[in-house]
């Protein structure tokens, strides 16, 4: 197989689809990861001390369903995970879930997990609902196999931060020596920072094996430094987020609760310092449901390393791990999977690079929100060229 | 409290013993970590897919026993876990342990985890023994409160390789806003590099938040591999250690199996590729069971920055936390754990980097060992001053 786009779409068979909800309020969305019809071999391991999720006890390696035919990834916290159901109403459309009947009798275990996004659109209660898990899945499955995956402020990454500055999605995939493939896709959201704060390079940069990093200009890490403390203080200075004239739905599905009254307590308007890294790492080789496990679980050494400090009270940090099992193991060697776990955390750090700097600033009613790319990039390409 | 030592000794009661085995066939060793009497609330996590443990399930915070009195790091791999006999002994003679009975009758519970260094100093089957542990605790029961922890490759630490250059015991402490102390002690020992293959820097360092790191030259670097290389074919060419003439313990008490005839199988001679990074971190903060569980599980953060990949199905990597209880954690703060969590990752990176950098060179009939501190620092320096 030809490494084509460096996504999670070069595991064959695997589809990406994004439903994103910006504007009027909203900045947030879903992701699903759509595996081929009959599923994968699916495990997770959580680490964050606040995660949110859903089917996940389903995927203990001791429990009985196999193979699963869909993650949801979603921002709206706790109440984001509505969006799961519609994946699950659109899988058991297509007949596709847990057979547990006569024909067309299926369950759809659709594992989902959650980061934490209220509020920075500007209303606290725009979130994902079961109409955004609906869009994500249509996309998904309206996409070609192979097809590129968006990167940046679209889908669970619309309203993502990472530390100060401007989160999202990013992806990354390898060919492994043995031919097998690894893609990884993350919604990097994290209370943590992914910029080194004394030099401004991204932590993840540090492991990229391609020599020395070109750190930023000190000028540029100074002026960076400023205009994040000027948000900041912007930010403590304001009474909560303003009022919405407007509290439609920016995109077919999502849901916003009733009663809007805007809260009387700026304190509890003010974003609580919630965040979540999610990832999904996937493989075209055939893994036992306890090989995905522990996949998942070395795949949190790749967020560790792009983000600092991580897995703390308030994030919620979860991995889920794919196998669609094209390609075996080498049986003769009890290590093979070695490979397997080294390349999924190293491209997880790659793909929470990656998504830094695909992301945008982005000004709401709920604030600021700068982006690497505009603080550091930019800049220094100006000075540069100054 | 005052800083005084940078090391897991400044959280206050905590004492630190090595047994150190070398020379005749021995290269191996045991660290003990002795509470003080009356034991700390102690938690595990085991990250690694080869781990070599005894006594960890005790440590489950739905488990009976509430306060540990001592913790056992040692070389040996499986056979190694006898260390951990003389250190229940010696708590039983001083009456320290769970008490189950009338007066005396006690069980010690000692947590031990084991790395692998086995024919390291030439002779397969010299390990520690009962008498490595014992001579470990009591090397801790007799130093002052306080005292300094040597690092390198002393006690546990003495077999120790990270990658293809030597391991050891390394040590780091800090005290918190709070005014708490965390302190960490590492035996680093992986099959991972904590060397970045494309400069030579050590990947811990870029972490160190001091600024830009410093490379090493191109020219010390392309040295160093050279001599890696070399070491690497001598050791591929040889068929397993040399014999030894001499076969007594090189301390007392460290056992040597009987029947010691050579494998006549040198690929079953050569060292496997076995590995395991151990720490122990601690604190005087009053913690639950389940919260020095969480403070563990973080701490494996900061093995993944120091060393990849890590983790892997032959890495044991292990942590240990301990809580002394002296200091209340902010009750009216929820997050007030993470930045003991916090802390304790970047320690654990930071007492990696130590021993790396604390390891000698060292020629045993096992092999030729090469420590960073030869192929690069003094390289560097020498080059500095021609």
């Amino acid at each position: 197989m030809t490494l084509i786009h460096d996504a999670l779409t070069d595991v064959r068979g695997l589809r990406v689809g994004h439903a994103t909800c910006a504007g009027d309020g909203f900045l947030t969305g879903t992701t699903v990861v759509l595996a081929p019809e009959g599923g994968a071999v699916t495990a997770v391991d959580v680490r964050g001390g606040g995660p949110g999720t859903r089917e996940t006890d389903a995927l203990d390696p001791r429990n009985l369903v196999q193979r699963i035919e869909a993650i949801t990834l979603t921002g709206g916290s706790a109440f984001g995970l509505d969006a799961a159901s519609g994946v699950v109403a659109w899988l058991e459309e297509q007949g596709r879930g847990v057979p547990v009947g006569g024909p067309g009798q299926v369950v759809p275990v659709v594992p989902a997990a959650t980061v934490f996004d209220l509020g920075r659109g500007g209303d606290w209660r725009a979130r994902p609902g079961a109409g955004t898990g609906r869009a994500a899945v249509e996309a998904a499955a309206g996409s070609d196999l192979g097809a590129p995956v968006q990167e940046g402020n679209v889908g669970a990454g619309t309203g993502a931060l990472v530390g100060p500055v401007r989160g999202g999605i990013g992806t990354a995939s390898t060919v492994l020596d043995s031919g097998i493939t690894v893609g990884v896709l993350v919604v990097a959201n994290a209370a943590g920072s992914a910029i080194d704060p004394a030099t401004g390079a991204l932590y993840g940069d540090f492991f990229a094996g391609s020599g020395p990093v070109t750190y930023p200009s000190p000028a540029v890490h100074e002026a960076a430094g400023r205009r994040l403390a000027h948000v900041r203080a912007q930010a403590e200075a304001a009474h909560g987020p303003a009022p919405l004239s407007e509290r439609q739905a920016a995109l077919s599905g999502p849901a916003k609760a009733p009663a809007p009254d805007p809260d009387p307590d700026p304190a509890r308007q003010a974003p609580p310092p919630l965040n979540t890294t999610l990832a999904v790492v996937a493989t075209d080789a055939d893994l036992t449901r306890a090989q995905a496990q522990k996949v998942a679980g070395t795949a949190h050494d790749g967020i560790a390393r792009a983000v600092r400090p991580v897995h703390l009270l308030n994030d919620g940090d979860t991995v889920f791990a794919l196998a669609t099992g094209e390609r075996p193991l080498d049986a003769a060697n009890p290590l093979a999977l070695n490979e397997i776990l080294a390349a999924g955390a190293d491209l997880v750090t790659r793909a929470i690079v990656r998504a830094v700097r695909a992301a945008e600033s982005t000004v709401t009613p709920g604030g600021t929100h700068l982006a690497y790319r505009d603080l550091y990039e930019t800049r220094e390409q100006a000075e540069g060229e100054a």
